[in-house]
């Protein structure tokens, strides 16, 4: 038995750029190394990046592993536990683990459990594993597990039963409010009720609409906690074994986020990492003066940077002077690029061309998504000219009944509060104004009563109940699964809640045309709830 | 021994509407009692309709299923076998067969096999059932499966052993072009190899993106077709077992379409599905002068009449005089609602307002989407105005290679040709012409080079390979899953090839926010193809 020293790659893949990720897990097993670290680990599928959907089909997937593999033979001189895809002879796939010492792989960890639930779809792609990895090393004994594993009370026990002291944990586990105060709160209980050592390392980085936030940490058998990696950040986190003390030596202790920094901090590392891996040089955003486009333009400069933020105003009839005035008082104090674009002349061609058809029709909302289709048409224009990529800026709230223009406001290739009920968009606005010397966000912007100002003296609370009212009823809703009886029962009166149920149904179809956005609830509007369009289910019980 | 008559009910469910889906079948059940039937089988799911997706996780189900079953147990003097969701006392969830009479419940199967493929995603629903069901009546021994079960001769196997007579087969199976007959041929070697006689009943109509197309049908045991229920057409079909021949008496013999005629129907009844169940009064669409949008208006108008149809046509400076007349011709030809609205006042709004920001940037793509997006504009008016769904017109090369333009031509809530590659167009264009007494879609709308008309003598061909290599190319990435490398080794030009698989892979984002529409291969872009946006999988090999 020796003292020995253990990394964790807070690992952010490119997703499906195999050599890449290679390439840049060799680098950083060599920086290991210069640590003196005998030993790093690596996320859950490192090699192709998680989640890599149905490129996990792609028939030259085997040969892309195979040459990454090659790369990887080259780091010398410590031991390397990494995720790969691992497609067996027989035609099975596994969601699998790598240990390499040297080019030489000595043994091979196929995950047991599969998650096939909200935001997973592992099933779909890989077969179960069915066998125990153990190893021997430095005169310790180690054990993999691969995410979903360690959530699986029986998994862990019987790999316990087989003398394990540290179990190395990869784990691609996304983002949720709370989850990472939470994973380390059970696993910690895990590590004392089986007496092992825990290093779980974690994915970081924006992937789509799914946010991974690192956190990685290690537990020892005592329940102490040795390492904690911060929350967002990509890293080499290295802890050592004193064999004397027969224990993991307390390292890095990153502070643990409050909840508005966790989200907006999650907010903006997912924003940051769709718009550059996308290759694009910026983005565009359209600024009303309202509350949601203010703190997606606080998000987006703190994501790239002033320069790469371009805001547009654009009035109309009913646009209060005091958003106009707002809007540049904001892209003023953040420095970013500002443009005001007046769209009645617009909004009159549409109107007159299409007054032949309507005739002595009523005025109801068409003559509003005209103003924002008029809008949504000149961030795309100005996005096709100049390459940025246009933020979309509703919130869930709006999201979840309608309260929003497909192609108009809806536009744009990121939806960044799009799982960010109202009632937390102010929240995090007070936030980011709360940790700068100025604030960032006029205070008007917060104060003022919601309106999409698309008719005279319109305010968000003529046709929507309060904000705190409808998102107590879309959390039960939605994150809760209840049904529209239950949440009468709870004391909401009927009406309001009958009439929030109809819209959320309704709505889908608006919903299923929206951009891709970051998701921090554990009901997001994405792959996790997946409703038909068609759908004669009735709201009640 | 005795004779007896079995009714296979080519059900359309209302997906996720439980009591009207009950009350259908009560109906079917009596109507079945008066042909003298003494069993009736209903297609998988049938209570909630397949895939009800999430709505399958409702904490609600369960008592909706009780209700239902109360509905159900008004049936006397007739054997029902139909399909339902399973939640057992132990927290599992099935997707199963309940065998009834007079209200009794006489057995319940559990689904063995559960696809999760494709687009399919059972697993994340149900638990795998692991006992077979075999019942006696009127002197007969029945075995009951559902759908994937048959595929597998290991499940087919077990029951047979069982000294099963004839399986009943509960089914919801998607349309792909070829699918009716290749489930026929696949099920006679099945029945005559195994000695079983196979009664395959399966859900008919559309529902978002699948089709179901019935096709139910009845083989003996040699092998003899007993009965084929037409495709796409719910209806009771009744077949006779004779005792004293041991065997079924040959019933309805449906023909088989040819392979225009299937995918055409196909399209019409996805489209009357999704617009009358999603309760829209009618159809709006774009006339261009195009095929895609001449073809999407003779679905349309056969899928729900001509006066439910409205199209129009936004003609701008470089729009042919050919293509007005001949949009005006088909309109006139079909009987629909027909407008003209030019979009130049728009198209000029847009640009004098964005002057101050474009100044002496050179005119590019850029100037077209504005064009596309003043007519999607438009469109969308007159739908919030009069409560017509627009049909969103451009068909699947397009849309694999991004040659659309988002909030454009895409607008729309259904997809006619999502999944229809050009080169069929032009066929289904031609199929269409043939079955009338006089065409209805202009010769020359067919004849004449595709162009978008968005700048001057433009042709698709300009940036486009011709579409016959076009789709060849896409059929071989897309269908197939063959990489860049094996393509070109087909002996597709390289620069060709690479072209097309970049701008496949480029164009996800677009495609992501596109309409649904109706799937007619064995790949479309839909829940059948998961992409993540954020990729860095080279092409290659």
């Amino acid at each position: 038995m020796k003292s020995f020293k253990i990394a964790l790659a807070q690992f952010s893949p490119y997703i499906g750029n195999l050599e890449a990720n290679a390439q840049k897990m060799l680098e950083q097993a060599n920086e290991a190394k210069k640590q003196q670290a005998d030993l790093i680990i690596f996320p859950e599928l490192s090699l192709i990046g998680y989640p890599a959907e149905d490129l996990l089909l792609r028939p030259s997937l085997k040969k892309r592993t195979q040459k990454a593999f090659e790369q990887l033979s080259q780091i010398k001189d410590i031991v390397v536990v990494f995720g790969f895809v691992n497609e067996t002879e027989d035609g099975q796939r596994y969601n699998s683990a790598a240990v390499m010492k040297d080019g030489q792989i000595l043994g091979i960890y196929n995950k047991q459990n599969l998650p096939n639930y909200g935001v997973f779809d592992e099933k779909r792609y890989f077969n179960e594993g069915h066998q125990h990895l153990v190893f021997e090393y430095l005169g310790h004994k180690f054990g993999v597990l691969i995410c979903e594993d360690v959530w699986s009370l029986a998994t862990v026990q019987q790999l316990a039963q087989l003398n394990v002291e540290t179990v190395l944990v990869l784990n691609s586990s996304p983002y949720e409010v709370g989850k990472p105060q939470h994973r380390i709160d059970t696993m910690t209980a895990l590590a004392k009720q089986l007496n092992l050592n825990l290093a779980y390392v974690n994915q970081v980085g924006g992937q789509d609409d799914l946010i991974f936030d690192g956190t990685s940490f290690l537990i020892s058998k005592d329940g102490e906690l040795a390492l904690r990696a911060p929350t967002y950040q990509e890293g080499l986190f290295v802890v050592e074994y004193e064999a004397e003390q027969q224990r993991y030596k307390t390292g890095e202790q990153a502070a643990a986020l409050d909840t508005m920094a966790e989200i907006y901090q999650g907010l903006v590392l997912a924003t940051r990492d769709y718009v550059q891996r996308s290759g694009f040089p910026g983005v565009i955003l359209g600024l009303s003066g309202g509350i949601d486009s203010a703190l997606t333009l606080a998000i987006a400069v703190d994501a790239l940077g002033a320069d790469k933020v371009q805001a547009v105003m654009m009035p109309y009839t009913y646009t209060a002077q005091i958003s106009v005035e707002d809007a540049a008082q904001q892209a003023k104090t953040m420095g970013v690029t500002f443009g005001i674009a007046e769209i009645h002349s617009i909004v009159n061609s549409f109107m007159q061309t299409l007054y032949p058809f309507f005739g002595n029709s009523p005025v109801d909302t068409t003559e509003e998504n005209l103003q924002a289709r008029a809008r949504g048409t000149l961030l795309m224009g100005l996005s096709n000219k100049f390459g940025n990529l246009v933020l979309s800026t509703g919130n869930k709230s709006e999201l979840s009944v309608g309260y929003c223009t497909l192609y108009g406001d809806m536009v744009g290739g990121y939806a960044v509060l799009k799982d960010v009920y109202k009632t937390i968009v102010f929240e995090l606005a007070k936030y980011r104004n709360s940790i700068s010397e100025q604030p960032v966000i006029p205070e008007r912007v917060i104060s003022r009563p919601p309106s999409a100002e698309l008719s005279p003296d319109q305010k968000d609370q003529d046709s929507l109940p309060p904000y705190d009212v409808l998102d107590a009823i879309l959390y039960a809703y939605i994150e809760e699964d209840l049904s529209q009886d239950d949440i009468i029962a709870k004391g909401f009166d009927q009406a309001v809640v009958e009439k929030v149920v109809r819209l959320v149904d309704r709505n889908e179809y608006k919903r299923r045309q929206g951009a891709i956005g970051p998701r921090i609830t554990s009901r997001s509007f994405s792959r996790e709830r997946r409703y038909p369009l068609v759908n004669g289910w009735k709201p009640g019980l």
